[in-house]
């Protein structure tokens, strides 16, 4: 898949200045800390000067004149990061073409309708009274359910599952393994059994909204689960019964939000943190990574730990835990003098 | 999907007492917090009367005789949630009707066995010499692999994958991508390299089983991993081999349960909690969400940590835990206040 | 399933001295701790001799010399997991066999190309321009996408997705449920949106790999994710864009490691640990289960606890955490003393 271009080529095509050698050969791109001497990088932010210096990269994209000291070529241009997407193009493999309409092998039922240019993948099922929007994918092996409506430019990989009734915007994407509408979990206890309360709701997914591989989103039980426009939700994330997460909110991998809490918009929660049911996190709150919210946010902020608490107040706690040990050393040592002290007496 | 109901219609059918308008058009049912004034709702138990005073309901199912004061109208009952679930019917979307029979596009191979009226969904795979009990759906691009048997009035959702020789009960439900009986996670270090153990045993889930979305349950290693009656997995949740979960216990999102540990009856075990392989966990023991238990809890009671610690033991911890920086101030006192006695003798 | 073979029978095909009634009927095998009286089991390690002693198995398979005083028979013999392995062939379902060649349903594109021997399940897809090697197995409803190469005598279980350009080696085992090469999980925060950076890269599987159901490996940026050689990778596990996983190493189940991070040559990760983005894990490092690892490790070794820390620190820092109660205590006796001794002054 590589290609090649001279070094004079790529500079030419950033209108840069070029600090090095033009018939320099380089044959794709890579970021500061993994290029090789084949390969251009750039330094898009003054803090990654360090990682320039110490890059391997044949060339870099800088926004210096040449006064940086790099073992690297430099192209020097107004906006490394905006040039890098020129080069980018460059080097970027050949986009997969998809064709349109429906494949032979998928099975689309009575009262389904496609919009204009629609994919539909080998073995994909759109089942009875669905909606399918203009230039939408939907992969190969896919399950769409019943009534389920879904807007236009939507690209759904490979056996993504859709149960009935679901809402789904514009422009969403979502990748492969993806369950949307699993009914929520919920039971009656009775006579020494669990007994399943219907789940009868449904899950809303708004425009613009990226949701990663195998991740779950159940159904509302009376009403809808809701994930608002802009949304990106990584890999392996649960998202329980009407849980809403607020508009451009952002969820990492393998998080979970239990049942009928809310998350505000331009949320932040990273990695494998956990949410508990029934509580409300406001707008802008960013949650670090192992982290279990076990009640309301009311205040935009950086919130961390188990039970989570605002992060200054959770590092100097977990601060004073690793030195703990110094403690008892104190703790004894007062002890010892106050004993000695007393014996003095 | 809204339906139109009067509120004198809905006390009517529960031949509840009306304090409020009978003319008010109800569309649909929610629960407390989320009900619009055009919706219905239920006072389900008295700890919740304050979330019915708040509550934005047209109208809401309550126990007593109008003496509550609300906003809300009022619908008497003697039992709302019982009454709820008549009204619960009356809004409840159509359930989707499923046709009976093996889709044209099924695979099923020779020498499956299929009872009555059994639905083999588009694209699914039955393989050799499997049975399927009656009533039983086989969702849309479902494998039921070699030999495995499922019992009758069965759900299993669309691309949900079964491994051969299989053993699967009645009124089992299974969510979309679900995975039973792929390979434990065995290996023997040889050489440098880590060598396959076979996994030759399988995974038997016992009757009225509820298993959540993209939950995986490995088969065991020469016998079997073994999810008994009534038991309620979430989604996401993992189950290794030679696992043995007694009847009617609960597993909440993204669990983990190591290989070859027993949990007991009536167990439940909150979300993103572990438990570690080759232990025991007695009967009717909760532990709480975000816990890992690391050893055999023999007792029954409510468990919580990492590690987990009976409850109030583990609260007292934590709380001593977020008061450190409190702790930290006293010692220095102490140490201080000594000084300056020794400095002034 | 069960077959049936006499302790006479068993003794003999492993060449060992029978201690117990050789007409026994032994209809299974099973370990220690689970196998019943028509069971046979093994001592691999004498520190399980205790578990032999409790054990309900029929006979066991022993390195003495019947100095062992057990319940069950015992066959001697010098190497028992070596013996236990013909034993276990001898119970051992029947392997299921898998047919060669392309099932009717399946799709194949233009331009693919298949080894010899390959066997494509029901409903699989192979994309254009694909290569599959010789002997591999690709089960129903799986999903190959454009231009991947898969090696010689791997195994693909149903319903896993592979997206294009991936590069897989030979003797891989891959899941239920995988997902291999979905985007990576990155944006620009541009004018109140998050703006999808692309996802170019592609992902490198190397041989002799095995991962667990429902794992994810999403796709480089630029450049690869890259699991090496002998890696094997439990159910439900999380590998983000550009992460490096060294040869030979263990990653237990739904554990998370976050995006451009690199794992040394054999690691092992303990379950739902989580290793944070941009560092390095050094070569040999056993990491424990619900472990937060927050920084480069450069030293092999056990790390535990979040944050990570070397074993003996981490279990140290711990155990004074469990005794906080009992530090408040000796701190309230130093505060009291202190005060009565002033008092008394």
């Amino acid at each position: 898949m590589a290609k090649n271009h001279s070094l004079g080529e790529i500079a030419a095509l950033v209108e840069g200045q070029l600090v090095g050698d033009p018939n320099l050969v380089i044959s794709g791109i890579n970021d500061l800390g993994r290029a090789t001497p084949e390969q251009i990088s750039f330094l898009g932010n003054p803090r990654y000067v360090q990682a320039a210096k110490d890059s391997k990269a044949g060339a870099i994209l800088v926004p210096a004149n040449g006064e940086l000291e790099l073992d690297a070529a430099q192209v020097c241009v107004a906006n490394p990061s905006a040039a890098f997407a020129k080069v980018f193009a460059l080097f970027a493999p050949e986009p997969i073409r998809w064709e349109t309409g429906v494949h032979p092998t998928a099975t689309v039922a009575p009262g389904a309708k496609l919009g204009k240019d629609v994919y539909v993948g080998p073995h994909a099922v759109i089942d009875a009274n669905s909606e399918i929007g203009d230039h939408t994918h939907i992969g190969a092996g896919v399950y769409v359910g019943h009534e389920t409506k879904i807007g236009g430019d939507t690209f759904i990989y490979p056996n993504v599952t859709i149960r009935e009734r679901s809402v789904i915007g514009s422009r969403v994407i979502l990748h492969p393994g993806v369950v949307i509408g699993a009914d929520g979990f919920g039971y009656e206890f009775q006579q020494g059994r669990h007994v399943k309360v219907p789940q009868l709701g449904y899950v809303q997914i708004d425009d613009d909204v990226e949701i990663g591989a195998n991740t779950t989103i159940d159904r509302g039980r009376f009403d809808k689960t809701w994930i608002q426009e802009g949304c990106k939700i990584d890999n392996l994330v649960m998202i329980a019964h009407n849980v809403v997460v607020g508009a451009h909110s952002v969820i990492v991998a393998q998080c979970g939000i239990s049942g009928s809490s809310t998350i505000g918009k331009y949320v932040t929660i990273a990695g494998q943190s956990a949410v508990v049911g029934h509580i409300k996190v406001a707008d802008q709150v960013t949650v670090t990574g192992w982290t279990a919210v076990t009640k309301d946010i009311i205040k935009s902020g950086v919130y961390r730990g188990a039970p989570a608490k605002p992060m200054k107040e959770s590092m100097r706690i977990e601060a004073l835990t690793m030195k703990l040990p110094e403690l008892y050393e104190r703790i004894q040592a007062l002890e010892k003098k106050l004993e000695q002290y007393e014996g003095r007496k």
